[in-house]
């Protein structure tokens, strides 16, 4: 069943942290989304607007344990539940569920790699090799038959983007990319920590993970398939006072002859007829204040001063295109929904 | 014709402003809206991406000036100009437009208080008759037949929803009424102004109007005809650094034997079955955070320390139910759409 | 010994917080200030630094436990522990040393009150008897003697300083007391709380404590001193997007035929010749921007638009006259040092 | 006299902005400052604090226009004004003038590249070749005898510092520099600019001025010098939401065999015994959180992860170390004062 007036019955499990509430936002506009089930271990039982008070009147489903679940009950999860423990959760659930992970845990399809940079072997690899890593624009034709959807993080999608059309007609060079991203604070999630403290972020800006944040492998296992060869490249993430949002200042160095009017060819080809991926015309660069609540990702691109090098500007809102946005965009995706179902929040500015 | 598919025609006079910005990103999920003209007469001639980027790809007319549209091809008309000119502008317009101002020119019925407050004559007192000034809550039933609405002050939205109804029942004290009220900064315009400046507030808070504000004969109005007799308020407004958002915090003295209880009674009967305006459970106090981007009142309702006393807070989005959201919502009540058309936007939060 | 170059042993216990962190700031300027110790139960054993990393260089001694001070070596202690803590210390310390604490546990001078507000009896009411509360401009005769100074909460200095020379005088109504106060995020504290987290702060307003804030009583307890009779008041407080700044809107009722004019010339009789109080001439509205960083009170007035009233705005920065500078300034008082030493920071603004 | 009573008679020419402010804060504990003359044309006349309210009470000079100083009076001149007219003023003052200039008019030696970026001839070419460009650590020793000096750019002061020792001492390849760098709103001036408007900066983050910023000769300018040889760089300046700080992400290319130790060596023999340029121990990252109202500089230094490059960051807080507090740092050089007088303000955090 396909048609428009179907309903799927959907479960979030991690609904207490800000991408779970990001994904009830987008999906009260999504006609064919019925939330089944909401799951936080340790809220249990409440209503969800004691967690998320903007969410008061909605109707949606109490709090429960994993546990809990009537999982005949539900067709499609969406998983938001922290890195190393969702390999293990989702190892336990019916083999009938068709999932989207916003963790990170099957990101990485080297175990190695995962081992590596997470501390720990991975508890489910099997699933690991089942889970289809997916920037919808980049795997579209994979997500029809996938059970298992590896939604990206939110630096990656908005370094990827750009970079990896660039990478694959080899019109940059893959061994000199710098990627320089700042990032709004919602990013590092709910959970109280002092680093994300009001008093601690505002006012300011900080570089952190510098040549050591997660991301860089992530970025660097998709770069390294575009090229074919393994990639290195530097990623330096930066947080600053804003609640969304990733503005990506990306390096590069041509490659093989191309020029930058050449770039802006590959990447206007590449996304020709995307609705979310847009590149913006010669002179203008984007800002993040553009896509806030939106699922866009827009580019732009400028000629370095330096000679044979060029700049490219991506951003994104890291809740919507960097995670619960894509999530729905991958749903809509495997489920054979058109895709910007649920999708058509526009920026909102200021 | 009041069928679903139906497509109003409608023309933004002063699209240029962030008011004009929300109407089109509201307006761009209502089914039955079309946008035929946006105006705005300094940039007339340009794609209204090039003042407004965040509406890239959205396929609108560019801007032009109020003289040169087609008025045969429209139907519905958002004036968004400033006070002053719009009387004279929305004097020349066709009879057959049905329009609603987002300006204060047609928000005081009593000329002699607009000249006060405005400093010069009303130019179009034969139409100040004729608007109908519209908490669409509050006078719904006027609306079906009116051609002229005022749409209302973002402050005076925030005060009179949540007082209104006490006052008709002669719960408070209509002398003892104070308004305290916080706004962002996106109620003061996209005008270059040295005190909107991101340095001048950023990091501080500042009263400004203080017993002097024009919005405050606009509230008066209202009680006024509430308590059917004059009625003076204390409002002092707030300018923080927020974009969207005012929370007023509102002091009341109990009257004529009634109780909190009672005060809470009232508020849930007059909006009772409501979609945009909410009284909180006892125990809850709204924030702004809980309505951004939304066309949601929320009201919240404690006693005060001092006997006798209680507190109301009121949240709204200033551009939203604040403006261009109850202006949608005035526009589909005067229409015979459901009113909640177009208006489906959740609060974001973060 | 008064001389200029006398240095005085300084212990801040408690160093760990934004408290501690700015009396560091302010004693570095203080030329009679020598710290010997810096307390942090919990981080015991590092440096400044690693809590504290803009205190890089500044030559600090390392952070202990409250038990390692040799206290023979230590004249003077700021206490800057949490409240219930603070009793017990104190309590324990040798009766050679004065001390200003900045907690709450001895600023409420009846152990009934206290026991209602904080939750458990006092254990300390003969150290609470002894305590000098202390709005320096307000005590200061009392300060050369005292041993032990309770200083003021952030709110209740905002708030007592413009009220109660206009209170002793009669010239206002005690019983019609309003006081809506909007705070910045660091009065919270630096503790990993969700509610300080920058996400849930950023882009909005929230009230808390309504009806119900620990810093009522502190008011009303001045307050009623002030007019010889119990007093109770409005307090309702405010949380919003800035680190730093108090402002208070205080609604008041004249009384005994004074007029505005009347309560300006009280406020500026009390305040005349006082370095961090100010009362701004007619026509000026203080604002947090103005005081950041600084050790000013700034107090405005205004003819309230409902007959027999008036509107005080006062601004203050929470964590220096409202917290570390008023310790500071009653230090000097307490030790006979001119009592603007060390207190010369300007204003920041921007 | 250089006793250290002495008194310096100063003029603030363009005293309305931002620079000239933050000036009169700084000199505010500067022991050997006297305000004589504060001119801004367009409010001559005026009090500071009517254009500055944080000024109240500071007894300074009214605002003046520049004709109207008695240059006989003054010794030393800030001069703050808008670039092109800087030039001809300058040029019109007595010689007796010692001046340091923080516009832009005198940073660039050569006037083609004066020309090419400015988009007019030099108007006072011979000035341009009697200024000394002055990062005080960087060009004391010609500081005693200069009587103009051009102050140096925020962004200029921020990459230069970290870069010109390793390119001097040849450890890093010039031709392969990107400098990132954030940038708070008040280095946009105080000009009533949309762009600089709180609701179209905040929540958000751009880049602007990419490939094409003034402030990239003027870096080039300074690394060509060390290399001894033309240099072109990558500088990328964003602008977001807080209102003071640079942070500067720099990424560099290691050169003969320099190692990322190397590299550290030399930074901290360039800036050994330095009291505002402080080089981290290995490990830290500077934020501008840390240097804020301060007069410091911060560098840290990390090695890529991309092989043979390292990454520097380097923080200061542009209205100081960027702007006023190195112009009060070359007045002290200038006049033989010692090198921190009036400098001493400490890190404010929050």
């Amino acid at each position: 069943m396909k048609s428009a007036d179907r309903r799927v019955k959907i479960a979030i499990l991690g609904a207490s942290g800000y991408t779970g509430a990001e994904l009830l936002r987008l999906l009260a506009s999504h006609p064919n989304a019925e939330i089944v089930a909401l799951t936080a271990d340790r809220q249990a039982g409440k209503p969800i607007d004691t967690v998320f008070p903007h969410l008061f009147g909605r109707g949606l489903p109490d709090l429960v344990t994993i546990d809990s679940v009537d999982w005949d009950g539900v067709e499609f999860v969406f998983c938001c539940l922290p890195h190393g423990t969702t390999q293990e959760v989702i190892a336990k659930l019916p083999r009938h569920l068709r999932i989207c992970d916003l963790s990170a845990d099957f990101r990485l399809a080297d175990v190695a790699t995962y081992a590596k940079w997470y501390g720990h072997a991975h508890r489910a690899p099997e699933l690991q090799d089942e889970a289809v890593y997916a920037i919808t624009e980049l795997v579209r034709p994979a997500l029809g038959n996938a059970r298992l959807v590896a939604n990206p993080g939110c630096y990656p999608t908005s370094a990827q983007l750009p970079l990896i059309p660039l990478v694959r007609r080899g019109q940059i060079d893959p061994d000199d990319i710098i990627i320089d991203a700042k990032s709004g604070v919602t990013g590092a999630g709910r959970e109280a920590k002092q680093g994300s403290l009001f008093s601690e972020v505002a006012e300011g800006i900080s570089a952190y993970g510098v040549a050591n944040h997660r991301h860089a492998p992530e970025i660097e296992q998709g770069l390294s398939a575009a090229a074919g060869r393994p990639v290195v490249v530097n990623f330096t993430p930066h947080l600053m006072p804003m609640n969304r949002g990733i503005l990506s200042t990306i390096y590069v160095r041509l490659a093989n002859g191309a020029s930058v009017a050449d770039l802006r060819r590959t990447l206007e080809a590449a996304y020709a007829g995307e609705e979310f991926v847009r590149v913006l015309p010669e002179g203008r660069i984007p800002t993040t204040h553009h896509v806030r609540g939106s699922n866009l990702c827009l580019i732009g691109l400028v000629a370095d001063r330096m000679p044979g090098r060029a700049i490219l500007v991506s951003v994104i809102d890291n809740l919507v295109k960097g995670a619960a946005g894509q999530a729905v965009q991958n749903m809509n995706a495997m489920l054979g929904l058109p895709e910007s179902t649920g999708l058509g929040q526009q920026p909102m500015f200021p």
